[in-house]
């Protein structure tokens, strides 16, 4: 006889808090490299490949390679073939904290119904341009809006976005930083 | 007679330059503001939506409204529809760096032949996971390497890579933060 499947939210909650427990009993397994590799196409117009990862003690292959690509619009002077780069580093914010919070929600039981997050970043392009050296090339500031929906109460909604944004690694890395080292090899 | 429009590496260095002398006279016209809208769809796996923004003056449409999705691999509990929010990131930055690069090179009357950059980032999952709070949830380091072949010497094309990291914004943003504000609206 087979054991069913719970998944709550689509989480197979047995297999997360399965996951964790053979962390806690090596934790090296916790250790992670992703990748990327982008290459120019043409003008502000570029593709990023991603494939296979380091973790869980071993290569991970992937059955698929992802592809994304990233453009400046035409008000930029690109051909708006895709998405900014700035407005992809909101959508990894955005999936990030959304991920995060469907796993907790499971791991609580709350069963979710829609949810969604808005994303606004504020930036002036004085910095990118060359234009104003008191003006920082990134965002001023990033908002994210959640709209949370679940057989829960508002407290035990929002404290799953609080608990989204304690966990989060895109939102660490984007709120506190994180050392980037860029080697040039010419060709 | 029409004007032959020239251009460098696909950018329209004319219009490069044009766009550069409005800013000059109008500083206004460099406020931007993007967006993004995260939806989640069932466990790891959502979608984020991007159309329209603001900048040069006003309200910007798109022709098309780009999609984007991200999830966990199954190794961390997904389905592995699309990358993990942090391997998003990096794109981010490596799309950044180059429709930069792209740039400044057609600026600089450098013509481009092959461009790519590697991205690796290191995590460990302790901190996501909530098992050693001495272990950061983001990224502990990045490292990029660009590998760029183009008509000047080998110290000319790093200082494309040079100028790129210094104009950036997402590099800006990874490397010394950025105010993020989570508001919760329970529905």
């Amino acid at each position: 006889m087979s054991t069913t499947q719970i998944r709550t939210n689509g989480v197979d909650t047995d297999t997360l808090f399965a996951t964790l427990d053979a962390v806690r009993l090596q934790p090296a397994l916790a250790r992670f490299q992703f990748r990327a590799s982008t290459r120019w196409l043409s003008g502000t117009h570029n593709r990023t490949t991603i494939g296979g990862f380091y973790g869980a003690g071993a290569e991970q292959a992937r059955e698929q390679e992802f592809s994304i690509d990233a453009d400046h619009p035409t008000v930029l002077v690109g051909d708006d073939h895709a998405p900014t780069p700035a407005e992809h580093l909101l959508q990894a914010l955005g999936a990030c904290l959304m991920s995060g919070l469907a796993n907790i929600a499971a791991a609580r039981g709350i069963e979710l119904g829609e949810v969604t997050a808005e994303l606004e970043g504020d930036i002036d392009l004085l910095g990118i341009f060359g234009l104003d050296d008191g003006v920082r090339n990134g965002f001023q500031e990033i908002r994210v809006t959640f709209h949370v929906a679940g057989d829960a109460d508002a407290e035990q909604l929002a404290r799953l976005v609080e608990q989204a944004r304690r966990r989060s690694a895109v939102y660490d890395v984007l709120t506190h930083g994180v050392p980037v080292r860029i080697l040039s090899a010419s060709s």
